[in-house]
Order: structure tokens, then C-alpha cells, then sequence
């Protein structure tokens, strides 16, 4: 019956305004019917054509990125649990949409334990703060970690299971859409970790949303007041009988998978700590230091971490500005399956870095310490934002949006994720800008600019990337 | 408030007509009411109400997937034709808006002829039933079948056309987008085709809904009454004179081109039957055994078909529990290029498949014979399906939604075909699964087992895929 | 009408709302206004916002193609500037809408300089008119060209830049999403470019429309009456101090890059001429005829333009009827990345085409010279456009949309933009066509023809893709 109202002309030929031609702005009715009757039917008309809009979509699908104001954001929302708690970026704000990710943030206490999830999404990790060990249990691989004679201690059990990788400050971990994971903090200080979500990857054929499937606990979802509102883990609504059977358990065991009862969240307390097989610490660090081979990208041993925080490998260095880090396929190659790549980036005290654009990519900044005032430019040369990013926020540039930064009297670093696996960025000033490749001839009649001008604004600033505003060439 | 007007049923029960149903005619309001203050309240709640409305578009097609609920779904709908009918199963239904597909079911009467098409989706067709054949005109490829002496009884018109190609009960046909094709029944039964339309293929530019371009006949389209409403074959829309130019013939041959008092629908009864030049079944046949090689994959030459139904040759086989056959792109190199795939399985009485979640796919399940209970949960541990999909039926499983199946007292066939080329299933319990993946002391902590208990959840059901639950280990 | 109830914050600022989050709840009306004059206005403003809403949502997104007729296009709008003016055409259309492709056209005069800009979408641009060259300014790249003793007219600045490239009418130029570019006409006739943005390319993760970002002058968007309106280059939006610091100039220098007080507009008068480092002509076009080889693959070197008129090396001719050339990735290799080819057309006059169908791609065609009549067929059997496409105007043939064509009294010259590097026609008439490759008795039956009918209809006519309705077999 909502159907009913709309015409099959109203159906198919809509009209429409691109962006940069706003409608002129409404007319009052040019004459007011006096007859209450008349606004009644109408109202009634309009009831039913109203129901009908509620069922079908799409302004935001068109325009996503129609940015008219960027703020920088901080989580609105936390969920805790027993042994740390998560942070959510509200997702329905408009920089997100844009860029079609989500940001999220763990905290989790020493000898706090996330419970085994799976994703939608592709997941790119930056580990803040803190030290542990994480699994991802990957279909049809082997169990290559064994317990010996050391690890007896549970009585006569032996224990076998997939790869455990650790990770410590700095380092971005990469997990594919799909594949479950669990998170250990086996360390002195509480891990911090920030994730982008990337809601709108290829691997994702479901929602626009990130949704986590819990394999383990009760844990309460986002946006849920108490963990009695339905939430579960996946094997809560299997049928308990059958879930006995296929695991030729007895019952008690099997409700123990349903959890039902279970208060403590997503990041459980282990209490003598985790017990599980793996290799000392050192040898496994050795291998972020190793060239990428092809090997590597055979899915069982697939390599999920890099480290990003090493100042003395850095892809850009200015003794007087900064340097940056770059992660992107050639160095971890999974990340060209996922079309993710993250940067690295450290200015020191008043630098700055080169006006630029990323031609192929969003790009959501998270400052980790100092602060930095950025200014992002829309096509029509507006600045959707001219403000200071402090430590802890988050902001999205939108691709091809022009961006400049200084960092603040302590210097700024952040992490940067990027929504291409070799994100390329093209810089305004400097020695490889496209204003220097410009003819300049061009640059005179573009600018009205005298000859000395144009050469001048070529040549002047022969340093890439980052500055120091005060070292003038 | 603004939500709690829009009830879970309109924002996830949208209505929706699919494009060759256009909705019946707006009816006038039966009743003028006259009180104008409730015009006002109305007014107003509309008022508020439209601004949601105004707000929240986005919904359907930023969550397709917002399912609360699955039914097994049976067609809805069914058009005749004079040697066959085929039956729609409701594209608006929720679970096939979120997978992107369609399903129809072709029933062709043995010498009955499928008008030759072509469609803007690819499609992947299981055969339940039936002998056959059918030809897919390739562009630019050459005629290679020709007419011999044995087949001159057609006075002295010799002929020279494209493959033509066998198919048999259990073969799974694939047909890229836009490729014309026919089908004919050279058997003694009906045939019984299911067929998947995979509407956001990134082959279909066009719409979210399969469109089918008739080259002959006067075809009923789905949702129309009768065969004059205007619909018709691609020819009908073109001016005689000019068709009668272009294939150089006489005005009463082009204007049978055009058909436009045929009234057999688009299947039609071929009285003697078809006389058209092929080799032998048995050479062709052959063929289905033969390793995939790269000159496969040439156009002209590529494999559409492969059988899937052959239990001697299964991918698992559990003689206590049942088996699958798997049809991916490393059988049929073809369906790279489609981003398709399919299973074809089958339990034994009782038999239970180990609950799991398909990775990077969604899965649509079309069972053939006997039934099966099956559950379906939600990343908030809600079971969205729990109930006996019969014969005939079908259900969509969303990607990474967790499954259990257990067949009934006859056991349970379907075939299932997914979304991507190499669907990748993670298990829950056997000696593949995530639980048995993970080390005993995670498993302890997250689910608060004591250590044999964790031990047995880990290794007292050492079977993949499929058990019997009288076998314990 | 209905879209100027629509306010600008409605339509560009939607706050939208994720499951997770509700939106706050609307406030009870604080009083209930008396009279129902009011209730009636407000209905009426309702209504049509109403029915705006109605229009806009969905359909789009879900049936982008749902065209029940399409008309020539000529361009509905014109932005103004010192040397040349662009023409756009709207992109509100449905036809646009549906290909997701955006069509605007250059004019720029003798000595006229289009600012330095890049956009969100890759471009594809005819030259129907004119000679000059471009600059592509490629990040990373080396600045190639260099000035030597004969350029030093400008005092004793030397230049270097990166490379030039020279065009001429017939040229076809491909720009990637983002990367930056100039035009300049250096010949003694108006440049006329038609110019294709595929907003809908996977280059393209911003706005489903193209946005231009000018690095240079104060230019007008379209749609906008008066450059003062806070249009601007992106320099505009950035802080004129740090500009200064970056780029290491005077503000006065910096201010310039501003531009806040060019009247201009985006092309401007050179007033004696550009003085660029560059080739001979001569040297520069004979690249057009070498093969494509690896090399040229390289970004840096990337070759972007294809001479796509020249009738004495056509993929198909005709004699009594027409010639095409096609331009495709295995031409110009950069093609692939970008998903896009092109075809010039010729029918002589009264000459017809086959009707064919794209099976891969949406076809936009542009008359450049004389007229034809087209005939564009859906899958319903209707002709959505069946009239004469004028010289200058635009049609899109959505994705297997069935189309013939027939060349007025003075010919018809056409270039045809496509949604996919190897865009692959079926033709229905003709030696290779689907009616050729069909069986006989396909054809006997299908159609209710004799044996000699269905002979006539296969072997009539053997030539392909062209023909001249005089010449019979």
C-alpha cells in the first residue's frame, strides 16, 4: 500500500543537483488554502508517502564525502570489561562514512586475555603502548606449536596449536576479514591499541559496519547497556544438545562454550597468567628486521606484523624537521590483499610539513604525542579544518583533500592508516612538488607572477616533505 | 522518539518491488476526517517523524544485512510457457538483497526449447534433473560445428554454428554476463535447473536486479500479466524497415523476427525435435573427467560445465557421516573470472556438519532431496534460523554468519553456491577448527574450563566437516 | 520545484545515524498551535519536501538504469572565463547516472592556458578541435626537460620541468584520478575537448561526482554565479603566514598563489605566448605509431595520448559503408588501470551498423560530425530512444541495451567513450553474429521460420558491423 502512492514517473526520474550546485533555497506557498479538510487528506497522503521514505534509503550513498566542516574526534562511547575496555569513534560521524572505516581502541591490563572474536573487516593494529601476544586461528593450518617436557605442568596434557606472535610498541598488526584472534598482555603496562576497521574493503560482502563475532564470553556489544540484552558469543544460539553432540562433550562442558552466565566482558583476567607454547621473545624479533620473500606470503606463515617505530630506518629523515615511516605491500606483502598501508610520522618542535594530497586514498590520522595544527582544503578552496589535533584524536582526510601541518612546541607523532596498499602522496612545495614540475612560464600566468617570483617559489625550499620553517635556503 | 516511530518491521522489512513490477496505482483516501486539530497533531507527528525519515535513508543499503530473521523461502512466483514454466523466488527478500543474488528455477519439458537470452549477471546453474544441451554464442568466435551429409535432410541448406554443449543431472553450468544463450531438452524428464543470478557481480554494470534480453519470442516477464503489456524480444523495439535492411531478408522474415503474436512464452515446444550438428555424448562427456589446463581458459574454448554430483570423487568423505564435492575456480579456471563457486553436499541420516562460518562469502543453499535442521546465529549470538529446510528450499547464509546442520531422517543433498571463486569455510569443532587452533589455556580462560575439560573440547571429536553423533571417538 | 523545498543543509549535511547509536530523541511539541492555517502550511511544506525525499532516496543506488526514455543531451550549463569557457553537461541526468560517467566540454582560444588543476575521477578527453600541448605533473618524477641557451631570454632563470606533450585533432588523452595538469593552445584555433570523468572508477573513493581541486587562480565552480562566493584554488584555504614559511617566499609572492582577486576564471590569456622547454612537434608525434612495450608502462613515461582518427589504420572498414578505430588497453597500456576505452566511428552516408549490444560496458557517444538516427532497445522489447543524434550531442547506451544506427545524408562521425578497457560488442546481424552463430533449427523454432527463411536470416548478409543497405549479397 506505501507503495501505491508513489508514481512509477516519481519512480524513475528523480532529479537531481550535483554537488556543487545547491537548489535555490524553498518558496513559501504562494497562496494559503483555508480549508482544513484539504490539509487533512494531505496529511493523510502524506502519512502513508512518509512510511514509504522510511523503508528506502540513499542520500548518503551518493555524496559521502560532501565535507563541509572536519572535527577532531574523540571516542563517545566505551565498553569496559574485567580486565580493560574499548573505545569506539562514533562511526556515524561524517569523516568516517567518507572514508568508509571505523577506529576503535583496546586498553588491556597485564594479564588481560580478549576473547577470541572474527571480523567482517580487515583490521590494521597500531600498538600504542604495551607488550603480549596475540593468535589468529587460520582454517587448514597445521598446529606447529607443540608443548615439551617443560610445559607438563597441567598433568598429562599435551597441548598443540597454531602460530603465537608477539608484539611490542610500534608495531602494526594486520588481521584478514574473517579470520578469528585473540590478544594476551603478558607484559608490565597496559597495552593500548588503536584499530581502523575497513568497513567498505572488498574482503567485507556484509554490513557497511564492522560487526564482531565473539567466539567465547558474554561480552556486551557496543550501544548495550547490560550484557543480558540478547548479545552472546556465536555458539549461544546454537542448540545446546547439538553443540554436545558435535563436540562429543558432556553437557556441562558444552554450556560452558554458551557462556551464558559469564560477567566478565571481552577482556578476561587470567590469573597465574597465560600458559601457552611459544618461543623466547628475542628470536621471534628477529624477523621483523628480514627482507620480505616470497615465501612470507604463503598464507600458514604469512607475516602480520611489521614494526613502524624505528627511528633508524626511517623513509624520510630531516635532521632539523622530522621523519616518517612507510608500511605499505612491498614491506608486509598480505597488505596488498587488503589494500591498507599506515605511516609513521614524527615532526619535531614548529616543523612543518609540506602542503600535500594522497591521490589514491584516504587517510585517518591519530596523533600519539605532542599536538599539531593541520588545515584541510576542500576543492573550493575552503579549509574544512584549521585547528590543533591533540595526542589521544582522531582525524580523516579525505582523498585529494590538500592538508598542511605544523607540529606544536613539543613536536607531534602519529600514525596515519591509508585506504590503498601504496598510498602515494603528492606535495605542493619542495624540491619534488608538482609546483616544481611545472614550467615557469606556467607558473607566471597561472599566478601573475615576474619571472624572479616564479623562479623564486620553484627554487626557494629544495628540502621534500618536512621543514623547518626557520632554516631558509 | 524519532526511532521509536519506525518500528524494527519497516526499517527491516523493507517492501520493495523489483523493476519489471511496477506498484499498483495510489488509491484516493477512503474517508475525509474533519477535525482539523487532529490534522495538526498528525501534522506534527509526521513532521517529526519525516525528519528521521529525512536522516536515516542509509539503512538498507548500508546494512543490507541487518537480518533478524531467515525463512527457507519457496518461489513466489511463476510464469508459464508453452513446454515449461519458471519459477522467482522474491528478489526483495531481505537475505537476497544482502547476498546480491537471485534465484530462479527453469522447468523445460522434454523437447522443449529455451528462447536464446542473454542476461546482465552471470549465471551458475545446478541441473537437478534432466538431459540436455545448449549453445552460448561466444563474440568472435568461430562456427566449428558443421553440418555433414548424414544431416542434409533440410533439402540443401547446409549449417555451421558454435559449440553446442551436453549437460546431464548434477552439472553445474556457468554462463558469463551478456552472453546469449539457449537451452534445449533432449531427454525423456522434464528438466529442473536452479538457477543463481549473481546481481552485484562487478560484471553487471547495469542493476542490482537481473534483467533478461530476450533475442526472440514475446516472453512473459516475471510479475506480468499477460504477454501483450508491452514486453517482448530485443528485436520488437527496433523499426522493421531497417531490420529488414540490415539482414538483407523480406519484410515477413524480419517481421518474424519480432514475433510479436508468438504466444508460447519463452519456452517452446519443438515438435519433431531439435536437429542441430554435435558429437556424440559419450566424447563429450569425456571431457568432464580431464584436469583443467591453461587452453581451457581460452574464450572460444573455456569450460562451462563440470560435474559436481559424482560421490567417487569427493573433496571430504566421511563413510559414517557424508560428503562434499567442491567446484572452484582450480576445476572450472572460469569462475576467476566470475568470483563464484559451489558445493555440492550431502548427510546421512542424523549426520551433523560441524558448525562453521564461510569466511569471504556468502553461501545460498538450495537443498535437493530429504531435509535438514539447520541454525543460523548472528554476531549477537541470536540464532536468526532455526528450523527443517525441505526439499526445494532455499536459504541464504550471510558471510561470516555461524551455521549447524543435522539432516533429517532421510539425510539431506543441496548444492550451495557462494559468492567468490575459493569460499574459505572455518570450522568450530574437528581436528581443522578454530578451538582446536587455539592453545588449552586460552580456551581454559575464555570459556573457564578446567584443564580436561579444555583438553577434551580440543580432542574428543577428531572427524573434519561432517560427524555422526552415534560415533564417539 | 520539489528540489527548491529541499534546503542545502538538507540535502548536503545529512546526519545519519548507525544501528549502534540512536538518534537523540525528537522533542514533543512544547505547545500545539491554534490554528490550522498553520497545519496547513506546514502539510504543504511537508508535502513537497515529502515528495522530494521520496524521489531522491534509493532508486539511484538500487535501479540506476531504470530508463524509460533517453534523449540527446546537449550541455545545460556554461562557465565563463578569460580565454575559453567549459560547457557541462548534467549530470543529474538519468543516462549519466546510470553509467556513472560525468561529460564536459573545453573551448579554449589561441594562447589560452587552463589552470594547473586534478580530479577525483580518471579522465578521458577527445580533441575534436585544436592543436597545443599539457603537462601531466607526476609525483616522484624527474624534471626531464630542461632549458638550455636559446631559452634564456627570461634573464639568466634557467627552467626545468617535467615532461610536455603535444596533441593535435583525433588525439584521445588519458589523465589518472589525482594527478595534476595543464592545457595550453598553442595553435591558431579554438581547442574544443570533450572530456568524460568516470566517477564510478575504483580510482575514485571520494564523491560519486567529479571535483575539480585548482592549484591555481580564483576560479568559478560550476553552478556559481560570482567567483567571490568562497570558491577559490586550494592554496585559498591554507594560512597565507605558513604558506610564506613552506614555500620560503615574501607573502606578496605568497598571496599570489592565493589568488583572491583573479578575475580570470580557469583559462587565461598567455599574452605572448608560453615559453615551455620542449621537442620539435615532429619528434613528439611519431611516438603515436610505435607499438606499445613495457616501458612505456612505467609511470614516469607512461604514454597518455592515441591518435584515434586516422582512417588509414582502422580495426574495421568498409568501403561502401564506415570504418572504426578502437582504442584499448593493448594500445595504450595505462587503459588497463584505468578500466576505459574509446572508439572512433564513421558511417558513410545512409550506411547502417548492426545492432549490437556492449556486453561489458556502457557506451557514451558523442556526434562529431553530421547525424544519425539511433534506436536503443531494453529488455522489455521497447525503444527508449529512437530519433536523430545532432552533431555536438551526447547519448548513453546503458550495458546491453540493444542499439542500431543508420547515418543521415552528409554521414556520421562519432567518438564513444566505454566503462571498460576491452569493451566487447555483440553484433546480431552479419557474418559473426549471434544469429550466425545460432543453429538452424534454434532459428526454425525460435522464430516459426522455414528451413529457407532461417538460411536467408543466418547467410544474407556477410559482411559484419557496417553495411550499406543498397549493397545486397
Amino acid at each position: 500500500m506505501c507503495q501505491s502512492l508513489i508514481t512509477p514517473t516519481l519512480l524513475y526520474k528523480p532529479s537531481f543537483h550535483p554537488p556543487s550546485s545547491p537548489p535555490p533555497p524553498p518558496q513559501p506557498p504562494s497562496s494559503f488554502a483555508t480549508m482544513s479538510i484539504l490539509s487533512l487528506s494531505l496529511t493523510f497522503l502524506l502519512l502513508f508517502h512518509g512510511s514509504c521514505l522510511a523503508l528506502r534509503p540513499v542520500q548518503q550513498t551518493q555524496n559521502q564525502c560532501q565535507i563541509q566542516r572536519i572535527n577532531a574526534l574523540e571516542p563517545n562511547e566505551r565498553v569496559e570489561a574485567e580486565a580493560g575496555y574499548t573505545e569506539f569513534f562514533d562511526s556515524s560521524e561524517q569523516q568516517f562514512q567518507c572514508a568508509g572505516v571505523e577506529v576503535i581502541r583496546h586498553h588491556i591490563q597485564p594479564q588481560g586475555l580478549m576473547l577470541p572474536s572474527y571480523i567482517n573487516t580487515p583490521l590494521m593494529v597500531y600498538i600504542r603502548q604495551g607488550r603480549g601476544y596475540y593468535g589468529v586461528m587460520m582454517t587448514g593450518c597445521p598446529e606447529m606449536f607443540q608443548s615439551s617436557q617443560q610445559m607438563e605442568e597441567r598433568g598429562s596434557f599435551q597441548d598443540r596449536h597454531q602460530k603465537i606472535r608477539h608484539f611490542q610498541p610500534g608495531d602494526v598488526i594486520v588481521i584478514p576479514a574473517g579470520d578469528p584472534h585473540w590478544i594476551y598482555n603478558d607484559g608490565q603496562d597496559e597495552i593500548i591499541a588503536v584499530v581502523m576497521l575497513d568497513s567498505t574493503n572488498a574482503a567485507n560482502q556484509l554490513d557497511q559496519f564492522h560487526r564482531r563475532f565473539f567466539l567465547a564470553g558474554n561480552p556486551k556489544q557496543s550501544g548495550q547497556e547490560t550484557p543480558e540484552e540478547g548479545s552472546g558469543n556465536i555458539f549461544r544460539g546454537f542448540d545446546l544438545q547439538m553443540l554436545s553432540e558435535v563436540f562429543n562433550v558432556d553437557q556441562e562442558t558444552a554450556s560452558k562454550l554458551q557462556s551464558p552466565d559469564d560477567t566478565r566482558g571481552h577482556i578476561v583476567m587470567v590469573d597465574r597468567g597465560l600458559q601457552v607454547v611459544r618461543p623466547p621473545i628475542r628470536m621471534q624479533h628477529q624477523q621483523h628486521g628480514g627482507p620480505a620473500n616470497g615465501v612470507e606470503e604463503a598464507v600458514c606463515s604469512a607475516k602480520l606484523t611489521a614494526n613502524i617505530n624505528d627511528a633508524s630506518r626511517p623513509d624520510f629523515y630531516n635532521p632539523e624537521a622530522g621523519w616518517t615511516v612507510h608500511l605499505n605491500s612491498f614491506k608486509l606483502p598480505i597488505l596488498q590483499m587488503m589494500q591498507l598501508s599506515a605511516e609513521r610520522g614524527v615532526l619535531y618542535r614548529n616543523a612543518v610539513m609540506s602542503p600535500y594530497w594522497i591521490m589514491n586514498a584516504h587517510e585517518i590520522i591519530h596523533v600519539t604525542s605532542g599536538s599539531m595544527r593541520m588545515q584541510i582544503v576542500n576543492n573550493e578552496g575552503q579549509s574544512v579544518f584549521d585547528d590543533v589535533i591533540q595526542e589521544w584524536q582522531v582525524v580523516v582526510v579525505p582523498q585529494n583533500f590538500a592538508v598542511m601541518k605544523q607540529a606544536g612546541q613539543e613536536g607531534c607523532r602519529w600514525i596515519s592508516f591509508r585506504t590503498n596498499d601504496n598510498a602515494i602522496m603528492s606535495t605542493l612545495a619542495g624540491r619534488t612538488s608538482a609546483i616544481k614540475a611545472m614550467p615557469m612560464s606556467v607558473i607566471m600566468n597561472a599566478y601573475q607572477m615576474s619571472p624572479e617570483q616564479a623562479w623564486r617559489l620553484k627554487n626557494n625550499r629544495m628540502e621534500t616533505m618536512m621543514f623547518n620553517p626557520r632554516s631558509r635556503y
